[in-house]
């Protein structure tokens, strides 16, 4: 079922850039390599023995190159280089969630049209495979809902503040130091970050794909030490909670909030960098499943696995929307 | 990619079986129907209008029938279904460990023969689909270990103990009565039902498949007194932990049995019939699973889930075994 050697051709080495280089030079896999990497700025020192570029064109116009890996912050640029490789002929791999949650069905779309693959588990909760589980695992009608603690910076900010008694602004620093906070904080800790990747796993959770601008959304950024004080009389925590759940007249409700979780929760021993997800489902009860949302290493071996699911011809099939009736989004709760 | 409707011949309708049914009748299906089911007491008051059989010819006879579901307790009764099933040109579900543990090899082999499916997701820790995940999302060289809680009734048997002072008999008499004990309780607290699964699972975490006796296997019963106060001096708990690990120099290496857990272990609060598995790779770290293992309508859900993969021409692939070089067993620790 495997294909032939993909030849990839990267974009991006930040910080997940440079995992998914180390993690393939770990494994020294014979069904992928990188053969270039564009970047912005090409004078940097990278320490490192690549062909490196700051031109598309050379990566795009590159007949050995079978695969696109998109690993930048800038959702535009991101969109135009995922758009480009699909309207190539080539499969994509993508870590950007602002930029799926934007433009999944156009891109969906190209996809299917020039029938090739678009992967993007490592956009969702890094190391965990909350997409890949949805989409192949819990496909059928007895998913009530999932719910989960999306966003690593915002989830370690919070357990330094409830667990160690740092300030809002000290624990963001240290986030940003270890490399967990995205280049622009207000991401993570407006809620932005969380809401991006509740709309990739309602996409494969439900079927149905909600614009941004239409879910409530509320981070953890004017949290004061009042809000503290009232967790902890209550023996609760506060973490920034993306939930979404199928009503029982068929419709699915959305939002990201700040909610007061008590001991008994199991996301409520989330702590630090981590990610956790609770799937729930008529009969299986509560799945829940933990591990590093974010950081190179991490992130980087979530991309190795959306790699290798390319070389074997694997695609994200969006059963639940296209084989069955469409799920509408309601915010009247 | 889906195919036609499934029409299941179904052999079981114990607790698991039930569930299936009581789970394919809730979602009214239009992937797969159960149109017959083949049971050893047909005389037996079971309150639904279905089309019991206790003649196995009466399913493999029937052309319509184009998926084998075994749902029963008998291993070798399970093994000869299974086998018939695939050398008869049809793909098969199986949840029975017991069998899966001691003839892999050979099923392997036969459903390559006959291009078909066997799936068994159900029979590794009930609703955690971990070899789903293993198969398809940590098949890579990054993998290190898996270890974890696979029996729920032996944990359920320990938490009662550790949580709510039962006397062991109590204890295990409770979880049969929950349905979470196998009739033969002693595959169980023998640990060879963790066991059976270790082997199901190292299967497709490491592609080596090792037979049952070569592998270390100590269950709970003869735990007592003593072993429950030094634990609980020693602030920890035992839970019957199967472990699978790949040394450094390449080799794996198997066990089963009762392990002192700290409290700063994810395993630590698998409590009662729940199973937890910590999947440890090299650059992910940890990932931890969670969920139901036992009971009929969790184990039903898994079982539905390998129905839908087969309605959507899904298969093993056994990756790790046939494409990489062959990983050895060692009990040299």
């Amino acid at each position: 079922m495997a294909q032939k050697q993909l030849v990839i051709g990267m974009f991006g080495f930040g910080n997940v850039g440079r995992g998914l280089y180390d993690v393939l030079n770990t494994i020294s896999s014979n069904e992928a390599v990188i053969k270039r990497i564009c970047v912005r700025d090409i004078t940097k020192e990278r320490g490192i023995d690549a062909d490196f570029t700051d031109k598309p064109d050379y990566i795009f116009n590159d007949k050995d190159i079978n695969l696109i890996v998109e690993l930048i912050d800038d959702a535009e640029a991101a969109y135009h280089i995922v758009k480009r490789a699909l309207q190539s002929g080539r499969s994509a791999v993508s870590g950007n969630k602002k930029m799926l949650a934007h433009h999944l069905p156009e891109l969906i779309e190209l996809q299917q049209k020039h029938n090739v693959a678009l992967l993007y588990d490592a956009s969702a909760c890094g190391s965990i495979p909350v997409i890949r589980n949805l989409e192949e695992y819990y496909d059928n009608d007895l998913l009530v809902s999932v719910k989960g603690i999306l966003n690593g910076s915002s989830n370690f900010i919070l357990s330094k503040i409830f667990n160690e008694n740092y300030s809002y602004d000290v624990a963001l620093r240290r986030a940003q130091e270890l490399g967990f906070a995205e280049s622009d904080p207000t991401l993570d800790i407006g809620g932005w970050d969380s809401l991006f990747k509740l709309i990739i796993i309602t996409v494969h959770a439900f079927g149905c794909y909600v614009s941004p601008e239409k879910i409530f959304t509320y981070g953890i950024s004017t949290m004061n030490d009042n809000d503290i004080r009232f967790a902890n009389e209550k023996k609760r925590r506060y973490k920034l909670v993306a939930h979404v759940e199928k009503l029982d007249n068929g419709k699915i409700i959305m939002s990201v909030m700040p909610q007061l979780i008590s001991r008994d929760k199991y996301i409520y021993s989330v702590e630090d960098e981590f990610n956790g997800v609770v799937i729930k489902g008529k009969f299986y009860d509560k799945q829940f499943m933990f591990g590093r949302g974010a950081g190179g290493h991490p992130t980087g071996s979530a991309v190795l696995s959306d790699i290798t699911a390319c070389f074997y011809n694997y695609r994200y099939e969006y059963k639940r929307m296209f084989d069955h009736a469409p799920v509408e989004y309601t915010d009247d709760v």
